[in-house]
């Protein structure tokens, strides 16, 4: 198997694992940037690794619409074209169509839509299509076509979505080994907000057999117990051999907590997303660097982070470059929010080889040190 | 003096400088980058010394009324602020306000304004202001205020417009010297598109006597025959035991064009402004990344650059991030164009300081090899 577990928590379900991709090994748990549209939004490959980015995710529908596989095939694939060395992960572009496409209408063989990004022709994506995309970007870790529903959804329609996104994940193995089984294809566990059905979807993905396995489905809207429940109910079932990535999720709360649930791996577009919006995750909690308040404060973001924003500028030049729109806002801010986030999950790494977990865990619990929001 | 000649041209009135400021020293012909908002577009102070910048620009008038001066004085001025270490110049805002302001009305006393920056608030702004402001700024070389005018403008106007020039020239040397004489003032020769106005400007502002002396009123919207005619007239004129700015140019050629004519210092929007829009200046003329034929161009923007974006990027990467809006995108356009600029000016240094100066100047010249520009 390609992941293997170093350490594992006496307290918790919490575990660090080393991840074999053919880009390099991953130190789990890991939390993945997003780089959508083959760039993690402001920063450089080398500013990923500065702030300890092991693996980066990119969006198989984006990359597929533009620039197109043909010119990232010139490259020999993702990695080539954006210069970035280590491993990527691609989801299959399922949720993309879902949420962004124009016009979608599913079926049996896949996604049919349309997009503005190509001047809206017309494309359909199926299981097959999905790993080729994936092939062809030479993802390390590509990801199952499956359906993605809205919230709330009701049992049948979650039960239909769950079977429909068996059938596909059958579908998109067979591709993939008919391809030569080249890097790694993850299956998706679904079931929307119902236990029997994540109890189902589990089965019946573990019965074909991955490498690794992702909860999908998660913050899509419901509520923040819900969504705990469900990784507490899910995570669990999943094969302790393999590596357990829940897709989309979180805060750096989210996290800590699903990470003792036993998740190995994350992305969120939320440190990068709300970075360029003023919103920074520090070591006493987050604050909004568009308050007024920073105006004339002279110290760095967060006094114990070791990143080049916080190393080198103060709260009132990042929020003076925000209040003015400047690129470099954006810049300083992602480097600080991602730098959080990876230090966050290096830390709880550390936690568990150390035996504290379970302390360390407690400091993001509601009314622990990190868990202060200035906005509220 | 702080500029010394170092070498001077054989065949033409270029020469080779130091000039010597309170943050270092600088060697001429330079070009510097512009920074309107307390940043240089998209990048850091590091990336900046890292293409050869020695010294840049800083806009009084934005930096007045965003962040404002209380402000930036908590970190001693400008360069604590925003993390540069090297020169800064400063404008004097007047140009801006006469641009930019909402409501801008002109008297003896300066420019009243209004602006949409801080909500609409009232401001005048004096050459004893103007000097002040640039203080608290610490700028390294500060502008006395000017007045501008708008191509085209008739005699009388720009007579007018000279004369109150020079009567503000001589307050904010009697501000600059009542506050210390700290750093450097430099006056400004105006005089619109006229030759004996032009004359008459000199004659006043040397007479008042300045550390430096800068062309305004250029690249106002004049064709560029009468700009270069305008500069070659004006820039003989000046002292040539004091450095020599051309403000708000220019091209590659017109930098070139004027070096030859004597001058030492540019500063432009140029490099920045265009590699945001995609017009990338190269060794073989200047291209638009954004056109269809670099869609799968696998080579670097300028095979002879050895920026940072040259050395990894391809053109089908760049062209991707700026079809997609990729803050990148402005990034790796940025580091290129200033790239380029501040190696033109080293060339042309090295030129003068070789003999070798009046070869160099023709590559730029009309069929020259640096004069291509795909978009005709
Ligand atoms: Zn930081
Ligand atoms: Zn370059």
């Amino acid at each position: 198997m390609p992941f293997k577990t170093i350490s594992q928590c006496n307290a918790t379900s919490a575990r660090a694992g080393i991840l074999t991709t053919a880009h390099g090994s991953i130190e789990t748990p890991i939390f993945m940037p997003v780089g959508t549209q083959a760039t993690v939004k402001a920063v450089t490959p080398e500013e990923l690794e500065g702030v300890g980015a092991q693996i980066i995710l990119g969006n198989t529908y984006h990359l597929y619409l533009r620039p197109g596989v043909a010119v990232i095939g010139l490259f020999g694939g993702l990695h080539g074209f954006m210069q970035w060395r280590k491993p990527i992960l691609t989801d299959s572009g399922g949720f993309q169509v879902f949420s962004l496409a124009q016009l979608s209408r599913i079926s049996e063989e896949g996604y049919a839509f349309q997009s503005h990004l190509d001047g809206g022709a017309r494309h359909v994506l199926t299981p097959e299509g999905a790993v080729d995309v994936q092939m062809a970007l030479d993802s390390d870790i590509m990801m199952c076509l499956d359906q993605c529903i809205a919230h709330p959804a009701d049992h049948p329609t979650a039960a239909a979505a769950l079977a429909l996104t068996s059938r596909w994940a059958r579908r998109c193995k067979a591709r993939w080994e008919a391809a030569g089984g080249r890097n790694q294809l993850f299956g998706i566990v679904q079931g929307g907000m119902y236990a029997d059905l994540r109890r189902q979807s589990v089965a019946e993905i573990v019965d074909i057999g991955f490498p690794g396995y992702a909860v999908g489905g998660l913050s899509v809207g419901e509520p923040k117990p819900l969504m705990m429940e469900m990784a507490a109910h899910t995570l669990p079932l999943l094969p302790a051999d393999a590596p357990r990535y829940v897709m989309g999720v979180g805060t750096p709360q989210d996290l800590v907590e699903m990470i003792a649930m036993g998740a190995d791996m994350f992305d969120c577009v939320m440190p990068t997303r709300n970075a360029r919006n003023g919103q920074l995750f520090t070591s006493a909690g987050t604050l909004n660097i568009n308050n007024a308040r920073y105006r004339t404060d002279t110290g760095p973001i967060d006094p114990l982070c070791d990143c080049y924003t916080c190393r080198r500028y103060s709260r009132a030049y990042v929020r003076h470059l925000l209040q003015a729109k400047e690129i470099l806002a954006h810049r300083l801010t992602t480097l600080h929010n991602l730098r959080f986030y990876l230090n966050l999950v290096k830390q709880a790494r550390m936690a568990i080889l150390e035996g504290t977990f379970d302390d360390f865990r407690r400091r993001f619990a509601p009314g622990g040190a990190s868990s202060h929001n200035d906005d509220q």
